[in-house]
């Protein structure tokens, strides 16, 4: 009997040593429509790496095709066709959809929100992404973060905004939360999609507008026909973008590839984070040359915005209890992460912000 | 003619979509010795989760195995183990080895550095791991960014320092290139190993000593040994930890294990920013109920501090030609990030900060 045990147990470890050459790699092929066009190298070309990636980490085994806006459906259905599996996956931000649910913004960003490295903390160690799994799980969907572009500037303006009262009338393409947070303080918030932005600022349509920042933005043209250059983008400190999947198929991975897929968007992630750190600059750099005009929103601005983002969520969570508990929750981290912030972070940002300032002089 | 070419075209096509369940998936084993205690979750803990995520996302087919410090080698000698090939990999801090060559350090931090966003831009898109990349050949290891801890605290004080003169004389454990430019200020930089510096302390043998941040710290115990817990610690602002692997092992994995290393150490490095920056905050908000008083440097002592760290780099350089070429092409890069960054995410930083602080009173 206790031989009988010990053989098992040789048997049982002689296994577990086996060479496995044969591990399973079922072949799989997915599609990956996504909702940035493919002219933006950085939002689009984060989504392609996605595929790529997984199929190097899989030996070619797990296939996932990227599309760009229109080829499989339009740009803003991404969320509905993952959800109702026509495809298996897509790329796209939550707060394109808030009209659905409004807490679906929390996912992507708030204005006067968290930083990227708050927001990353947050949703990876801070229970966010448990806390918001319910509100895409509404949607017919799971998301993994999967990109980021970092704080986006506050746009092109034809005239300067010095005080509040600017903003009274103003003729702004801003979208979302953004734009009702602007409304409360007279600005006519007006949508536009991305290849009218540039003849409705030219003839005066509208009198500003914001897309991404120096690199995105150069390559639309807008130093030509606006001459201030606003930061910061408050209503987009951090948007973070979503590889939203349909559960089912999710569900049909093996492990090991819902592993691959997992790390294939932190890489996205902070991949996209580099590529806007790196080109941010150098387009900045160009702007700057060509003449644009740098400004920043007076503080005065800053806290008449704040104050009117506070009530719009007071307002949105007073009809909608899951809204009020997520945006509670998220924002006790945020106060928390700030304080901590200022402490270590920000006063070397600042001391050698001061620093690089006087070098340039 | 032209339907054989039709023909063989199908072919090509049946080939590629057929199944493939019995890709290689070769069984490696690796040991991974590193230079953090185990004691220290968050730096022990990435070197886990790094092996453990290996073997996740290959079935269990490659599996690597962390050793503590004394385990497989000392602490400080895991660069020198993987050049020599003794084990395949190691977990450590280039930094550790400066005394070999200093250009080692740029890979960890310099005094007066990067932020954690900008040297991961610098370093995978800004050409920083191909400059470093001769570095590390030179000691016989080739290196994955692999962890990064955001920016450290300035150490624990047991009397205010209040003005440059105040750093005369102070004896203070500090490592490094930061107790390099420390000491042109009259510091008496010293070094000891952790676990004799809170006696030391205690007992007045040093008067200050840095160690890494809030959570870290709070395990040793200096907030009840000194009262004065300054930020920031501008001589480490984002020190990143590497996976040193020796070339010969590398080699020899499949395309797709090195895609899967590669990964699991990007997810290693924002996990482990992710752990701290979701710890430090509690851990700094325990140690002010416990009495600890928060200082920040003055600009007079940063300032100060700043020039004497130019002068270090400065005479470095001066007799080793590729440390002056890395560190001209890093400040270059840096100085770019830190005017971007002033413009678009400190001014966000910076007002966020104000409303936290005014919402605390």
């Amino acid at each position: 009997m206790e031989r009988r045990h010990l053989l098992a147990g040789s048997a049982a470890a002689a296994a577990l040593a086996a060479p496995n050459l044969a591990s399973a790699q079922p072949r799989i092929r997915w599609r990956m429509p996504g909702s940035f066009p493919k002219s933006l190298d950085t939002l689009y070309g984060t989504q392609e790496r996605i595929c790529r990636r997984v199929g190097e980490m899989t030996d070619g085994a797990f296939q996932i095709l990227p599309f760009g806006p229109g080829e499989v459906m339009p740009a803003l259905s991404v969320m509905d066709g993952v959800g109702s599996g026509t495809v298996e996956c897509g790329y796209t931000s939550a707060y394109y959809y808030l009209g659905k649910d409004p807490a679906l913004s929390i996912a992507t960003c708030l204005p006067f929100g968290m930083s990227s490295r708050q927001l990353w903390s947050w949703l990876q160690e801070g229970g966010g992404r448990a806390l918001l799994a319910d509100v895409y799980r509404d949607q017919g969907v799971m998301a993994i973060p999967a990109g980021n572009t970092g704080a986006q500037m506050g746009g092109w303006f034809r005239r300067e905004i010095n005080t509040v009262g600017d903003l009274n009338g103003l003729k702004f393409r801003i979208a979302g939360h953004g734009g009702a947070v602007l409304q409360k303080l007279g600005v006519v918030a007006q949508q536009i999609p991305g290849p009218d932005l540039y003849p409705a600022l030219e003839r005066g349509v509208i009198d500003a507008l914001e897309w991404v920042g120096p690199y995105d933005d150069e390559k639309l043209g807008f130093q030509r026909v606006a001459r201030f250059y606003y930061a910061p983008g408050w209503w987009e400190y951090s948007p973070s973008i979503d590889l939203m999947i349909h559960p089912a198929a999710y569900e049909a991975l093996p492990n090991h590839y819902k592993a691959i897929l997992e790390a294939a968007c932190t890489e996205a992630w902070h991949w996209m984070m580099a590529r806007y750190d790196h080109l941010n600059p150098q387009a900045l750099r160009r702007l700057v040359a060509q003449g644009t005009q740098l400004r920043v929103f007076s503080r005065d601005i800053l806290s008449a915005c704040y104050r009117a983002a506070q009530d719009l969520y007071a307002e949105i969570g007073s009809s909608n209890a899951r809204f009020r508990r997520i945006h509670a929750e998220w924002d006790k981290y945020r106060v928390e992460e700030v304080q901590w912030f200022r402490l270590a972070e920000d006063t070397q940002a600042n001391f050698l912000g001061l620093m690089a300032q006087q070098q340039q002089r």
